[in-house]
This record gives C-alpha cells, structure tokens and sequence, in this order.
C-alpha cells in the first residue's frame, strides 16, 4: 500500500505499444492501492540516435549541448507514458530533471545527484496523480540541462525512492532478476530471490549489466529495497537489501565473468618509489580506466607491474606503455587481449577461508592456468586465457553447488 | 552593429547539413561584429512525427502531455545548432522556453507570451556568445512546459527581440520576402521591399504563410523592424515596419486569396435580437471559427445570415446550422464549398475611395460573380465561385499595376 517508485528502461519503452502496456501494468498497480513514482528512460534506440546526429556535426560535441541534446530522448518518454496514463482515465503528470528539481553538479555527460526537490512529487502523489519522472537527467545550479551517463535512469529512481522514503524500488528490465550466473554459459543458472547490496555492487562492477553501479551504491547508502524485475513478466525478481533475507548466508552467492579485458605487463622496471603513479599517470590522462592492478615484489632492484584495461582501449595503452617503458628504462612491455576475468562473489565468503583454495584447486584440476588474481573481502578475481572461460564458469558453478536453491541467497547475471 | 535576433524555420533546419549551413550563415554575422540571438524550430517533419506518436496512442492527447512532448522538437535544433556553432570555433549556448524563463499563461498547446527575463540572455551576449534559443514554447506559473501553437517561433523571436529592444528582428523561411501575390499565380508578381505590419496583418490573415499573425501584431504593439529574408539565398527580404520607408504609398500593396474557405446561409430567419448569438454561439462552441459575417437587412420579418468557415470544418458547421434551422424556426440552410476569397490590402486604401469601385468592375467585365463582400480599412475582401480564383487575381494584379516597382510598398504571399 506504500509507495513505490518504478523504473522502466529503453527496451520496456522500444515502442508505442509497450509504453501503452506499462500503462496498464502501472495502471494495475495503481488499482491495488499503491501510490506510485514513475521513472522512464529514452525509448531504446534514442539516445544513440541523437548521438549520431551530434557526432556528424562534430566528433567532439559540446558537453553541455550533448546534454540538452540527450535530455529530450526521455522527455518524449514521459509525455507519451503520461498520455497514455491520462487515456486509461489515470491522472498522471511527466517532469523532467529540470521541473522535478534533481539537482546535480555541473559535470557533463555524467552528472552526480546532489538533492532532490520532493515538493512537486508529494503534492501530486497526495492528489491521486501518477508522477511519471525522465530518468538519466537532472540539473545544476545554473539552471543548465545535466544527464548522468548511460543507465542514469537507475539511479534517479533510487534517488528519488530515498528522497521519498518509498517502500520499494523497482527496476524492470529485459531480465527478470539476478542470477547466479549467465544462464547462456550455465544452464542450471538459478534465479536469485535475495542479494546484498555489497553483492550487487561486486556483481556489477564486474560485468553484469542488470543495474547501473551507482545505482547501488545509492540504494545502499539510503538503504532502499531494490527489486529487480523483468518487464514482460510478473513473477520473480530479485530483492537486493542491506541484508539478505534467506535462510543463512551461502559461501559463494555467485559467479560472474568479462570478456572485455585486455592484459599488459611492463616487464623489468626500476624498483623506486613512485613507479606505479609513473606508469598509471598517462594511463588515466588518455582517459583509459584500468581495472585489476598487479605489482610483484621486486627482485634485483627491479618490479613486474601488470594492470587489465577494456579491450578496446589495448592498443591504445599498449603504445602509450612502450613510451613510458623507454621514459623509465624498463626491460620490455607485453600483451594480451585474449583473456577473461572470472569473479566468484559472495558475503559468506568474508567469514571463510577455503573459498580460495577450492577455486584454485578447481581451476587447476582442469589444467587452466591462472595467470593473476585479485581478491576483496567479498569476491575473489581470476584471470585466464579467454578460451577456458565457459569451462571455468561451469565447473565453478558446480562445485559451490550454485545450482541448489539452498537458502535463496546469491547473485549474478 | 547593434543586436539582431535571427529566426530559422523547420526547413531552414531541416537536416544536419541545413544546419551546419545555418551556423555558417550566423557566424559570418558574427564576425560583422552583431551581437546575435538566434531562435530555430523543430526540425521539418519532427513536429508532425512526434503529434503522430501521441496521436496513436490517444487521438485527443493530454494537452498539458502533449507540450511537453512537443518542446522537444525544439529543443534537438537548439542543442545541434550549438554544437555545429562551437564547433566553428563560436561560443554559443543554448536555451529552453524553460530555462530563458519565456513566461506564459498556462494554455496548453497555444500559449500566449506574457513576459521574458532576459538576463541570461544579456549576460552571455555581454560575454560574447551567441545565444540559441528554442522557439514555440515557454513556461507557465507552475514552471509547467507551454507550446504557443504553429508558427510559434516567429512569435518567441519577435517577443525576444522587442525584450532585448533589437535592432532587428529576421524571420529566415524558404521564401525571399512578401509578394504583390503568389508568383505561382501571377508570374509578374513583385516582392515589396517594404511593408506597413498593417499591411502585413491584413495579409497574414487572409491566408499569406510567410508569417505567423501574432508574431506581427507583436512587432508592431513592440515597434520592432521585422524583416523576412529566404535561408537559401543573401539577397532581399521584405522589411516590416510601423511606416513604409518607400517614397510614397500606393493605393494597393497587394492581393491574396485563399481557397479554404465554404460558404454556409441560414435562409429566413425570424428576425429579432439574439439571432446571431444564437447561430454563431453553437459554432464557436464546436470550436469552428468563422471568418466574414454578413447579415442582410431583413425583409418581411425575416432575415438571411451567412458566413465562412474553414474548408475542414463545412461538414460539422453544415450539421450544426441545421439543428440551429429547426430550433430558430428558420426556412432553410444552404452551403457552397467550392467558393474561393480574394483581398485586395493597402494603407493606401484609406484615404481613396475608388479601390472598390475599381475591383468591382474589373470583375463584372469578366463576368465573375461577387458573392459576398467584406471590407476593412485597408482592405476589401470578395468571395467568388473558386474556378474564377486564378483569373481573378491576375486580372485585379493587372488592373492595379502591382507588377511596376512604383513605390516599393505592397504586400503578398
């Protein structure tokens, strides 16, 4: 009987025909008695169609007129959800960031929320209306039109969920939760019915494209209840809260993977102090993000350093690599963009120690040589050559007993 | 040197080549050293594909709904035409109704601009960069997004321009300026350097495109010089102001016509007071608007009433007028749709009384047939059967000598 706020993304919205049928499934919701906020995305296919259209005016545009350019994607989104609202006898009324005041900080193209204006909201929930809310956009204090970066929807729904107080969150999507893995590599993928935010935030941050990373991290600062849903469905979902719900806390919650990475290892550099801000410095000046770093202990007055990039910026940190090599007398620079990341997560895992072991023993039973690994309190990280990554993944997910519905709890895909 | 407000129409940026041309175009005023606002339309076509897309969820759409879905037409030509404008090296910053705070009564869908804060505006001309900003829509006391209806753009540009005290303001369109009449019609037909907004008016109403009617009567209650140049081409324009700068007026600027238009007569009916409240008050209701009235003398306690209407509408006001028959007692309804109006308009007129002798004359020797009449101050307006549209015209044009540049005054399509 609360208040919800639901988000639907670009695929619920593709065309006129689902905007009609998430009226009626906002419609239905409505009709039990929930109050209800309404965040949409850009109709799929919008945002890249008018980021086409800046580019062949200029490669470069203008940050702040990409912004006003991109804010009207979900602008159409809203008055057409709205009108359709409106047609099914429901009172409803679009905002976009600007009217609806979420105000954010004047970074272009990937703006951060700072606060939220609820009065509008509240004064049309408390008059019976649906809200429906232009996800992805906001503005800042000179009144100037911000987006938040791709899948910005997400976290101006949980932004607003906070700002709220709502009950719940809901994120539909083209999936209808969080599995403990991709269900395309290992058929007996279980769908998850509960999930910590920490997991969620592990999962996404490695790979899974359910929910935006932000979004998360959000839910879990104002502790908003997260579900995630799949559109064209109603049952399932995945509940994502402070503390999972099920039984008792599995080991391993889930298991998730990316092919997009590339290596690349400066072999032989002087071991001085200052040596990775050396080499990471033009790395991050060229705008390329480096996910696992790796330094080994020096031995003969020299280090290895290896770090993993996205894929398609290799060539790029491979070049800028060679001239840092030569800058600093290293030995020489290698690469490889064959590999994937296999990432096992779970909260259990802070409190045991065999995790580790098992994974590693797993992996080298079947002769797939781990060449690093990276570990936090909660996941733990290998890199392999990309052709034992569907293996990996199986056998993994076979050996934590993933497939068994043991207590509810997990994640992934 | 002085400040210039430039209007681009939906065909002036019709595609991202047109616009990329319209930056170029607006930078070389620039670097005359103008100060220059810049005001565009949706791009040609966008504004009918985004009506399309309400339209098929609900024919009679939300209207508050339906603005915000359209004010993002403007707001795509805004955002590209700054980037191509940055791009060429040119500050410039785009704007919203919204956001340039066009403050207007809360009619959706043809709202009326009731003031403009033009600080921004003069801050970032102050800083040297062109402002671009959308045309067509503004914001209402609630901070609700407004439409002002077809042809709104010229009226933003015009409201701009006379808040900001322009020195010009230049509506860019796809014609090179005000005609004697429509060259398609008469090949002789002239375009007049100069126009009274009079003149203009007359014009405007009777059924010339080139300009939107409110647009004019602002320019004139704002005194603001209003000239209409064609986007393709550097040369003419027709200029618009409170008096023609020509030498000295003559009688006739122009003729327009138009073959919109059908006839509807109530026939005897019981001639008493209240009786045209009582035929055009379910008209106006049907949200049909009437364009000449005429009420003959009655006879016999009896009275004739007819008037015209908008082609589209005949069938719906034929029905109405009949209900009307009946109700009024009245002896018959007749209609005639296949009726064309032809005016001729000029200051002129005012102080010469043989412009209508004149004009009923040259028709009766082709044997044309005045249907009715309808006469202003500076105008006189005749319906006629429509197949004698074309030879009207180019006999009227003819017989008034507009093809000779007596006084570069005049007026037309």
């Amino acid at each position: 009987m609360g208040l919800i706020v639901q988000k639907f993304g670009g695929t619920s919205v593709g065309s006129l025909e689902r905007i009609e049928a998430v009226a009626q499934k906002v419609a239905a919701f409505r009709h039990e008695g929930h109050d209800l906020v309404v965040v949409v995305s850009a109709m799929s296919g919008e945002t890249n169609r008018l980021l086409a259209m800046a580019h062949e005016i200029d490669p470069q545009p203008n940050p702040r007129e990409l912004d006003v350019l991109l804010a009207t994607g979900e602008q159409v989104t809203i008055a057409l959800l709205s009108i359709a609202l409106e047609k099914q006898g429901i009172p409803a009324r679009s905002y976009t960031g600007t009217q609806v005041y979420i105000r954010t900080d004047s970074v272009y193209n990937k703006a951060r929320i700072q606060n939220i204006d609820s009065k509008r909201i509240c004064n049309d929930l408390e008059s019976g209306r649906i809200v429906v809310v232009a996800g992805f956009q906001g503005v800042d204090e000179k009144g100037d039109i911000t987006t938040l970066g791709r899948g910005g929807s997400d976290t101006t729904a949980v932004a607003l969920a906070a700002a709220l107080k709502a009950h719940e969150c809901q994120i539909y999507t083209d999936v209808d939760g969080v599995y403990t893995t991709d269900p395309r590599v290992v058929p007996e993928a279980r769908r998850l019915d509960y999930l910590t935010y920490e997991e969620m935030l592990e999962l996404a941050s490695l790979g899974a494209k359910v929910l935006q990373i932000r979004s998360v991290e959000f839910a879990s600062k104002y502790n908003v209840p997260l579900r995630v849903l799949s559109s064209f469905e109603s049952e399932g979902g995945t509940l994502i809260t402070a503390e999972a719900e099920g039984m008792e806390d599995p080991l391993i919650s889930g298991i998730t993977f990316s092919r997009d990475e590339a290596k690349l290892t400066i072999l032989g550099v002087p071991d001085k102090p200052g040596v990775a801000y050396h080499i990471l410095g033009p790395i991050a000046d060229a705008n390329i993000e480096v996910d696992i770093i790796i330094q080994n202990v020096g031995r003969d007055g020299t280090t290895d350093f290896t770090f993993t990039v996205h894929r398609i910026d290799y060539q790029k940190a491979f070049e800028i690599l060679q001239e840092i090599s030569r800058t600093l007398g290293a030995r020489e620079v290698r690469g490889d963009n064959k590999i994937a990341k296999i990432s096992v997560v779970g909260v259990g895992m802070r409190s045991h120690a065999g995790i580790a072991s098992t994974m590693f023993r797993t992996l080298a039973q079947e002769g797939i040589n781990i060449q690093m690994i990276s570990t936090s309190e909660i996941k733990i990280s290998v890199v392999i050559d990309e052709k034992y990554l569907e293996l990996s993944v199986r056998t993994l997910h076979a050996v934590f007993e993933l497939e068994k519905n043991s207590s509810g709890n997990g994640l992934s895909y």
